[in-house]
C-alpha cells in the first residue's frame, strides 16, 4: 500500500495508532494535548504550559526556487510555525531550523534564506536557537520547529466549539491563493505592481499572532490558523468539535485586489477564499455574547475580524449568494491524494 | 560559493552571523544558550529551564534503506535526539517527527518506522506529540525535534571544562563504527551472530541519558554526546572551553567484540574509537576530586565510565601506546567537506 492509497489524513491516523501510548495521549506524562491540533501542549510546572509545533517546506512540493526568493522562503518557513503557535494562543520563545540542501547549492542563497529567517525571528520575537544543516540528495527541504508558552489551561484547541457559536476569521481570505495564481500565470510584482500585496500575502505571510494571544483570553471557544483553506480547515475544526457549520458566501472577506486579480484571470474569487490555503489568518469560534468585545480588542492589534457564519448541530453547508445551500466540501490539498 | 567550499562548521558559523541577534544570543529574551551546543536552553520561569534539539537523518547520507530496518531507523532517529537532551543533563518531555517520504513508499514501511519511534519513545519517556508528514521528491528524510527540561542553571554545556579536569567517556567506543564497517563488508547479524551487539550499537543506539542527568548533578564541568567520533567531538568541547587535551590511546575503552571485528576486517580498532562516530555515549570532564564519587553513581544506572586523559593548557594530543604523541585531529565527517 502507498501513502496515496490512504490519503494524508488517514495515513496520519494510522501512524498515530502505531505509536499507541508513545503517541502522546493527553495525560501521558507531561502531555496536555498531542497529535492533531495546530501544536502540541506540554506541562511540567503548575501555572505554565509549553507549546511545540513543526512544519516542513519541500522544494517542488511547497515552493519553487525560481518563484520564491530565499529571503521570502526563510521568512515563510518560520512564519508558518509562528502561526501555529499563535493559533493555540501561545507566545513564541524560539525555533529550530533544519536546512537540507544539495551540495551544489550557492552558499549565498542559503545566507539569504537565513536573512529571511532572522527577519521573521526578529519580527515575532522567536529567535533561531539551533537546528541542523544536512546534505539533501535533491532539492531544498526546510523543517522548522517552534516552541512557545502560555498560562496553564489557556491553550485554545480546535475542539471547544459549540452549536450557536459564531464562526469568525481575521483579515481577508484568498489573497495568498490570488498571489500564487498570478505567479502561475507568469506575473510578478515587477510586471503587475498593483498586485504586490497579493504576492506578499503568498510569499511573506504575516500571521496575526499577538491578536491570537488576545483572542485566547477573550472567550473564543476554538481557534486554528488557516493554512489549507477555509473549507478544509473548518472541516477539521468542526469534526474535532463534533459540530456542523453554516457559512455565508457573501460574508467571506475578499479583498478588492483579490477580486481584481480574479477578474483578470477569469476565475471565481470565492474559490480562492474557500480552498486557496496559506492565508495564515485565524479561524475562530466565539459565543455571540462574547463577540461584541472583540472588535475593540482586535483594533489594538490592527486586526479586523469578520463573522462568516455560525456553528450548527447538523452538517457543514455553504449558503451561496443566491440563497441556495451546498455542502461545504473536503480538503482541496493533501500531500498524498487518494 | 558552494557549501563544500566552506565545510560544515564554517557554513554554520556564517549562517549564525547572518541571523545576528535573531540567532539567539544568550540573554536575548528567553534564550539561555543558543546555537552551538548539543541543544539550546530556554527559560521563561524561575526554577526551570527547557532544552530543545533537532536532528535529521537523510537517506543515502545517514542511512541506507537496504541496511536499516524501518523499526531500527525510527528508534535511532529519536534516540539521537534524546541523546542530545541527555548530554545537557535534561529529562525528555516530548518529540516532534517530520517524515518526508516519496509518494511510492510502502505505508507498511512507514508504519514500521513509527513502531520504532514508539518503542524508543516508550523506553525514554519521550512521546511523539506531533510533527508533519510530507512528500519528498527523492528518498526518505526524517527530522526529529525533542524537548526536555531541567532545573534552572543545571544545564551542562561544552564550555565549562578547565585544565586539570579528567576526560571521561561512558561505555565503549567504536562499537557503532565496527557495526557499520561489518555492514559495509556485507556482513549481517544473520551471517555473523557473534557481532550482533556491534550491529545493534550502530542500528539501535541506547544513549545513557538517565546516567547523564545524574552526572549533571555530580560536578561534571562539561558534557556532550559522542556523535561524530571522539577526536571530532573532543575538539569541539575543548575549543568551546578554550583548553587543550591529552588522551591516552591505551585507555580508550574498546570492546572485545570490536577488537575481534577489527581483526576480522584487518583494521585498527583505535581508529573506530577515535573517528568512527555514532556511539551516543557521553564525553564529560570532571575535576579529579569529584571523579571518585562517579562510579557508584553510574553503577546505579548500569553505566561504566572510563578516564581516558585530562585537559591541559596546550594543544590536543593523543599519546599512542608506544609513548609517542601525535596531534589529535579534526572532524572525520562533515556534511559538506571542504
Amino acid at each position: 500500500m502507498r501513502p496515496g492509497d490512504l490519503g494524508e489524513f488517514r495515513l496520519i491516523e494510522r501512524l498515530r495508532v502505531v505509536l499507541g501510548t508513545a503517541g502522546a495521549s493527553p495525560g501521558h506524562g507531561a502531555v496536555r494535548l498531542g497529535i492533531g491540533d495546530d501544536a502540541a501542549v506540554l506541562a511540567a510546572d503548575p501555572g505554565r504550559e509549553w507549546v511545540v509545533t513543526s512544519d516542513t517546506l519541500v522544494e517542488a512540493v511547497h515552493f519553487r526556487r525560481d518563484w520564491t526568493s530565499p529571503v521570502d522562503l526563510g521568512w515563510k518557513a518560520l512564519a508558518v510555525n509562528v502561526s501555529d503557535l499563535g493559533a493555540m494562543g501561545a507566545t513564541p520563545l524560539g525555533a529550530l531550523v533544519t536546512a537540507a540542501v544539495p551540495a551544489d547549492l550557492e552558499v549565498e542563497w542559503l545566507e539569504a534564506l537565513y536573512q529571511g529567517l532572522g527577519a521573521c525571528a526578529a519580527e515575532y520575537g522567536c529567535p533561531v536557537v539551533g537546528g541542523d544543516t544536512v546534505r539533501s540528495p535533491q532539492g531544498v527541504m526546510l523543517t522548522v520547529s517552534a516552541l512557545g508558552t502560555l498560562p496553564a489551561g489557556a491553550a485554545v484547541t480546535r475542539a471547544g466549539a459549540r452549536p450557536g457559536d459564531l464562526i469568525c476569521v481575521t483579515g481577508t481570505l484568498g489573497d495568498s491563493a490570488a498571489g500564487l495564481a498570478l505567479l502561475l500565470a507568469g506575473r510578478t510584482a515587477a510586471s503587475d505592481p498593483e498586485f504586490a500585496p497579493l504576492f506578499a500575502a503568498h510569499l511573506r505571510p504575516r500571521p496575526p499572532i499577538r491578536a491570537a494571544a488576545g483572542l485566547a483570553c477573550a472567550g473564543v471557544t476554538a481557534m486554528m490558523d488557516l493554512s489549507d483553506g477555509l473549507a478544509s480547515d473548518l472541516a477539521r475544526l468542526s469534526e474535532r468539535s463534533g459540530v456542523g457549520a453554516r457559512v455565508l458566501e457573501d460574508r467571506l472577506p475578499i479583498s478588492l485586489r483579490a477580486r481584481d486579480a480574479a477578474e483578470a484571470l477569469g476565475v471565481d474569487p470565492a474559490e480562492w477564499a474557500l480552498r486557496g490555503g496559506e492565508d495564515y489568518e485565524l479561524l475562530f469560534t466565539v459565543p455571540p455574547a462574547a463577540f461584541h468585545a472583540l472588535p475593540p480588542l482586535l483594533a489594538a492589534f490592527r486586526v479586523v475580524a469578520t463573522r462568516i457564519g455560525a456553528l450548527v448541530a447538523g452538517e457543514r453547508t455553504l449558503v451561496r449568494e443566491d440563497g441556495s445551500e451546498v455542502a461545504l466540501g473536503e480538503p482541496a490539498f493533501t500531500h498524498f491524494p487518494p
